[in-house]
């Protein structure tokens, strides 16, 4: 079972592939997708890096499921819907092509890769690097994406669970709707 | 030139394509992609349907130019959130096929729709159903999705800077920056 972590943001997206077989995890890859090189306005430009970003990485990964930060709502409601829309990209990106999404709050990630809630960024990356047997610490946001994926392998048990809730999604026949009526 | 207008909802996103020949506006369909039927908790599963549902509705009608709505926050930061997703999916099924999209607020809608910022709801489906000459009146959502296609049509001289804007929005050198240090 190879597992996708996807840690999402505007400027930032972290990504982390892991292998999992039995209670084995193995580090296949990791890092970053960044839109800092276009210009801010440019939103729908930054929403497709995310999503050319994330489709490369499953087409050269081929994983069997991701597993994506659950984001918050920020102090700042400009700065929550921009992170909105820069999740929407990923999960998308991840859902097109019928890759099942399983999802995790950063709580979630830190109890099952640091043991509490409250770890720090830098006891995520210590963590991480520990339990892959990575040679040097990971970045701070593709530590993140790691840590979903290793919360994804422990999760194990309620992996079938998520898998078939997320086939039969679509029901055609809501399309269209109102544009029957006139 | 034929316009796709998308006003974006998590439940509700409508959609309205309009050709324009000049001054001439020729309605050519509208509609809406509902999410209603799925669980509210799966996420992932209802951003899949506005993807495809928008990716389906891009496949039939061929537009050159979509026009989204820019969405603003909510006094619930929660559903800021989740619109920010939505957004984020329809933002994403348009870029992710290259298409130009350009962005326009509800406010800029309802100016050029119906003469001032202020327009209530049936003002614009009753203003829509004149400027496109409908036998009846579109339901809301498609109404603003087509009221979104008419701001596009009457911004025309901006046209051609939007299109080109949203050429080369990719530096692929940007990927896997971090997974290089371990």
């Amino acid at each position: 079972m190879r597992i996708l972590g996807i840690d999402p943001g505007l400027q930032t997206t972290g990504f982390g592939v892991v292998d999992v077989n039995g209670a084995a995890l193995t580090y296949v890859a990791s890092g970053t997708i960044t839109t800092t090189h276009l210009s801010r306005g440019d939103l729908p430009a930054r929403l497709k890096v995310l999503f050319d970003g994330i489709a490369e990485v499953k087409a050269r990964y081929q994983p069997d499921v991701a597993a994506v930060e659950i984001v918050f709502v920020n102090v700042n409601p400009q700065a929550t819907l921009l992170l909105g829309q820069a999740r929407g990209a990923c999960v998308t990106a991840l859902v097109s092509c019928d890759l099942p999404v399983a999802e995790y709050t950063a709580l979630q990630m830190k109890r099952a890769v640091a043991g509490h809630g409250q770890a720090a960024k830098a006891q995520v990356q210590e963590m991480v690097k520990r339990l892959l047997k990575l040679p040097g610490l990971p970045g701070k946001d593709a530590a993140d994406a790691l840590g979903l994926a290793i919360t994804h392998a422990h999760a194990g048990a309620s992996m079938a669970r998520i898998a078939t809730a997320v086939d039969a999604t679509r029901k055609t026949t809501g399309m269209y709707r109102a544009g029957r009526t006139h």
